[in-house]
């Protein structure tokens, strides 16, 4: 499992001090070659922190040798001195490493606004460089967890390659485009260019269909490092198809974790005249507080859920009111945008919902999963900071 | 106080039994004239309600005699037959008052998908148009209730004229336009047109931007009746002062009642490159349930807000993420986009919570009020269908 599963890389995940609860909080990941392709997705959020202003100039060129990872500290809104700190990250490790500082991404997760413990960060870079090991992922997905619960990790076997990955995410959970941080890993031998495009292609239908709670992170980010290792040529076509399951494997894993969640919800469109129609409906309903306050209460609230629908603009999606159908958890509660199946015949006791919905105007069809709104979501998010 | 305030209106309110609690839920407000002038917005939800397509039609012309207003149930996703039951109560109301039914405008609220009982409901409408008195708007301003703990009503001096009102709403507060029920009378004489503008500007500024959940209703109607019975001939920029005076009494109401709600918080953008642009900003915050669990957790966590006003697409607003300034109760908590004066500062014991956001690119202002995300308001609605 994880991201070293595949030939050619080592991890490491080491305590730094950076969390006062003295857990892991540094993670490396080193990709040995023979290639050093790369890509990666970052937040569309227009507030980005350091690591990402620093990573996506690094990784422009395709080619990436390292990725150090940091819990305790989100390194946003931190201005010329965090965008340094960042910096000075890629150094220690380029330095450790013998590799060019130009080839190291950084991604950093924690709470905005303040500066990183430069003077424990560095030193745990170091001690993270000497940890490396083939066999190190487990531990590099363990020091990247802030309110996780569980690590996430993911191994897709090919036909004598494979991808490996491993992610941290359970809350500020909406996609701006990822909306965490990941790493994925194959020994594949592939371009740059393909490994870009595998990599927008399956985060556009993963990590930009998961919505916990509709709260961008200034600090999402999904790389891609591929080794060559394996020494199999893999097509675009089968590299995506694999980065694909895993990123759909992790942001499943995200929603499964997210903070003070009593069910994932997928909330399912079918019958719409484009896909992006079906995911702006899918949204509409994610996004309701309403709706999530009635899953958590085990209520198949469905007059919330066609009341949300409604909210989309016709320019986004064709519909008739009058033609809506929903059905949660098999029992068809509305057909025809009135009441039909008995709500009291639906079964909400099991974690995980579906939601269905056929809006009657089209062919195409989308999936975006959610969380319920519970008290627990409160109750952690009211106390986070202070 | 309420809409029996100006001249020329009588209301009632009664019990009709579609409350389960015995509450009174039927309210009448008729005008008596000279003028029956009406102008109405509505939600702009895709998913209306019977009454809502009953009442567009009803007030196309300019004219209104009364408005009959139910709780105990929102005659939405009712189908054909939804729609006959507000014509029928139409139709009972004119039958009564010796009016057309295409001059009595219909209002409902309560939960989604079920039946009105016409049954109780006829019957109230006749009690309530023998109910009718002159000093009848506390009785109607009580019967619209739902989960509101406290009537809203106003009341706004003209120079010889006046404008009164009431509101209901405590939860699904989000603008589509006006996001509850709320009836506006005046004695002004006064042109459909100038009574449309005016009350078209109002909503715009004032319903339009409360956001207590982000929830939109498929009920929101906002009415304004005017009688002439003052017999003073009122300008369109007077009325609509007065009427967006009145407005911004009762949507500021709303805010104070909203369901679970511990916080009344006013997100004031100011340096906007247009008012859209403010708006724009402004919403993104409100709609954070993040930054909304911070705020019931009293903590000015600025990270929150800056994650959120990055979200805001570059062609809605400019701004520079290291320009933005966020103030919370007085206290600089960011400046430049980095920490400023220190968080601990800032006291939040208050209901009421002022952020100010100043975005360095323009000269434009807007405010939209929203609430805390509470325990309170998880449990109201987890529990409320079921």
């Amino acid at each position: 499992m994880t991201v070293t599963a595949p030939l050619g890389f080592r991890a490491a995940g080491v305590a730094a001090g950076l969390k006062s609860s003295g857990r892991p909080d540094v993670a490396l990941v080193v990709n040995d070659g023979p290639d050093h392709v790369a890509a990666a997705v970052f937040t569309s959020n227009r507030v980005v922190a350091a690591p990402v202003v620093w990573s996506r100039g690094a990784v422009a060129d395709g080619v990436a040798h390292a990725v150090v990872l940091n819990s305790g500290g989100a390194n946003a809104c931190t201005g010329v001195e965090g965008f340094l700190d960042a910096h000075r990250t890629a150094e220690q490790v380029g330095a450790s490493l013998g590799v060019s500082a130009g080839d190291v991404l950084v991604c950093s997760t924690g709470l905005i606004g303040d500066r990183l413990r430069m003077d424990l960060l560095l030193p745990g870079v170091v001690a993270a460089t000497t940890a490396l090991a083939p066999d190190g992922g487990p531990a590099a997905a363990q020091a990247i967890m802030t309110t996780d619960s569980v690590p996430k990790t993911v191994q897709i076997e090919g036909a004598g390659w494979s991808v490996g990955g491993m992610a941290k995410g359970a809350g500020m959970l909406a996609p701006g485009l990822a909306t965490m941080l990941c790493v994925l890993t194959t020994d594949a031998v592939v371009t740059a260019e393909d490994a870009d495009a595998a990599l927008r292609s399956a985060t556009a239908t993963t990590f930009d269909r998961i919505d916990s709670d509709g709260c961008m992170s200034t600090n999402d980010t999904v790389i891609l490092l591929a080794s060559g290792a394996s020494g199999v040529q893999v097509s675009r076509a089968a590299l995506t198809s694999a980065v694909t399951e895993a990123s759909a494997v992790l942001s499943r894993a995200l929603i499964a974790d997210a903070e003070g969640a009593s069910h994932d919800v997928a909330v399912i469109v079918v019958g719409a005249d484009s896909e992006q129609a079906a995911v702006a409906v899918a949204r509409a309903v994610t996004r309701s507080n309403l709706f999530k306050a009635a899953i958590f209460g085990n209520d198949p609230n469905w007059g919330r859920i066609v009341s949300a629908i409604g909210t989309v603009p016709v320019e986004l999606a064709a519909f008739e009111a009058d033609q809506l159908d929903v059905t949660v958890n098999g029992v068809q509660v509305c057909k025809g945008g009135g009441a039909y199946q008995d709500r009291a015949l639906v079964d909400m006791s099991a974690r995980e919902v579906h939601v269905l919905i056929d809006l009657h105007a089209g062919d195409e069809t989308a999936t975006v999963w959610t969380n319920d709104l519970t008290h627990d979501y409160v109750h952690e998010n009211s106390a986070y900071a202070s």
